[in-house]
């Protein structure tokens, strides 16, 4: 078995590559822009970034790069083949399988890909904020909300390996138009990009006098940055929005209880900025939200350990596993 | 390793007694009401019940009662200490641990419990409609709406054995109030009580004129019952409403794909009697509300084998395993 793991969160905007220790520790380090260049076969400009940050961590520690596993931890419904089935963040490579271009190109037979919330799991389950717990969930909220369920100590794959799209249960039947085709899905609301829209819907109905004030009298120059950015200063219109998006967030972890059972979420991805008001608002409504919450032992909420590199950690134990 | 089982699905109605062998022959049945006679011990009167379940079918075979491994299916959240936590269907039991009543009154270690959902997905997985599937959910339509997941071959239980409380996925946030304090549950949509609440609803704002003609024009006296009797006639007004029922059934079949990448749903309960209509909805309405349906292979929705005796079979398996 190998002693070190390179591992690579595949981004929508950038490509984090880590070189870990079995024990986890991060030996060497590489953030690129990942590439939407079309013209090319699917995932093919892809792979070449892959193939420039496997080669230059590889030569910082002496290494050979057809010897070392990889991971790839990808942004999309991943097949159990391999396969990027569904990217809307990066679709070049949709249909691609980026595993195997990345393991011809370098002649290494030890090249791994499994979804990128998956690999959060993954990481905060072996050594980080899941440690020791057999059933939790990894919610990651960026742009959409991604998810890693593990229960009873494995990672929830599915028949195809699609499992953990939890961003696209509905929770508002016939609710917010949702770029995947659906309606009232739980990331509209509960992300990044819910914050966003909500921000827009709360400035147009004049939920946020202050901020369209701030901005100039347009409701829509108020940005979710400005929302966060004045709750973290107490403005109440601004605090009670975030905590909307918390008791949002609170919903589908409540779901996620209900039908799982799991009795911890770890809380990872880009919305982590607005997490010091949303998360407190969340742990609050849990509790009429949870079925029978009384009969249960308590269900924590924490951010993850890693944060952003979650991904690329954990893409490092997928890569571990296989090899 | 016993060749017999018995298995009991304890329902707040009744209790139904089967005796099984190891390949799934079915040697005996007992029927009886479930009491709910107060006055007793939390579990004492069903207790009681069991006991002559237990003992009338093993007479009947000429075995020991006190050597026959026999599995509880029961009605709520149960621990994996075999405490009944939850059981708004069986009140007077709830937070007893029938199991340890049964075993103390028979001399019987071998007595073992176990959510009835869970134990109908063990049965269909064992014997019936999901045999062979690795990734599906036991799905069971009643007053509410219980279920069984099974995730890589395994029964997910959860951490505290509370796992496929899946009715109280809420699906429409603030929407209908539920027995369970929550509001919007899938429950309150898609089982047998979702019915009863949307025929009253559709009776009063006149979406069943001709039905509430029939019934001598008081909304309030249409049961969900003529509903479905006047859709098997093809009454239009009967037949949109249950495919509304099936486009609810659809929408949390859809959620629990996404987060669990099941393949199979199978689906039981007592709302067999509108699944002729329900169903075939539901299959359609999938098609739209499952994420990237495209992308994967078809997800079917079939009934379960043994219908009202899932529970009860699969009670006998949880006896096989635990004995």
């Amino acid at each position: 078995m190998s002693d070190v793991a390179i591992g690579v969160d595949v981004g929508g905007t950038k490509a984090l590559a880590l070189m870990v220790a079995r024990d986890g520790r991060v030996l060497g380090e590489m953030k690129s822009q990942t590439p939407h260049d079309e013209g090319f076969g699917a995932g093919e400009a892809t792979t070449k970034v892959l193939v420039e940050q496997v080669n230059e961590l590889c030569e910082r520690q002496g290494l050979v790069p057809a010897q070392v596993p990889v991971g790839l931890g990808l942004p999309g419904m991943m097949r159990r083949d391999g396969h990027l089935a569904f990217a809307p963040n990066l679709q070049t490579a949709s249909g691609a399988d980026l595993g195997a271009q990345l393991s011809e190109a370098l002649r290494n037979s030890s090249v791994f890909s499994e979804n990128d919330a998956n690999c959060a799991a993954l990481a905060e389950h072996e050594w980080g904020a899941g440690r020791g717990i057999g059933d939790f969930v990894m919610v990651t909220l960026g742009t959409g909300i991604g998810g890693g369920v593990i229960a009873d100590g494995q990672l929830v794959r599915g028949r195809s390996g699609f499992a953990g799209e939890i961003g696209h249960m509905v929770v508002q039947a016939r609710g917010a138009a949702c770029p995947c085709g659906g309606h009232g899905c739980w990331e509209r609301y509960a992300s990044g990009g819910g914050l966003h829209r909500m921000t827009r819907e709360a400035a147009l109905d004049g939920r946020l006098a202050t901020l369209v004030d701030r901005s100039g009298g347009d409701p829509r120059h108020v940005r979710a940055e400005d929302v966060t950015a004045a709750a973290a200063e107490g403005l109440v219109e601004a605090v009670t929005l975030l905590r909307e998006v918390g008791w949002w967030l609170a919903l589908g972890l409540a779901n996620l209880a209900a039908i799982l059972d799991c009795g911890h979420f770890v809380i990872g991805g880009g919305l982590s900025s607005a997490s010091e008001l949303v998360l407190p608002a969340a742990r609050e409504y849990l509790v009429d939200l949870v079925e029978g919450y009384d009969t249960r032992p308590t269900i924590t909420v924490t951010t993850s350990m890693f944060g952003p590199r979650s991904g690329a950690m954990g893409a490092t134990l997928v890569a571990f596993e296989g090899a």
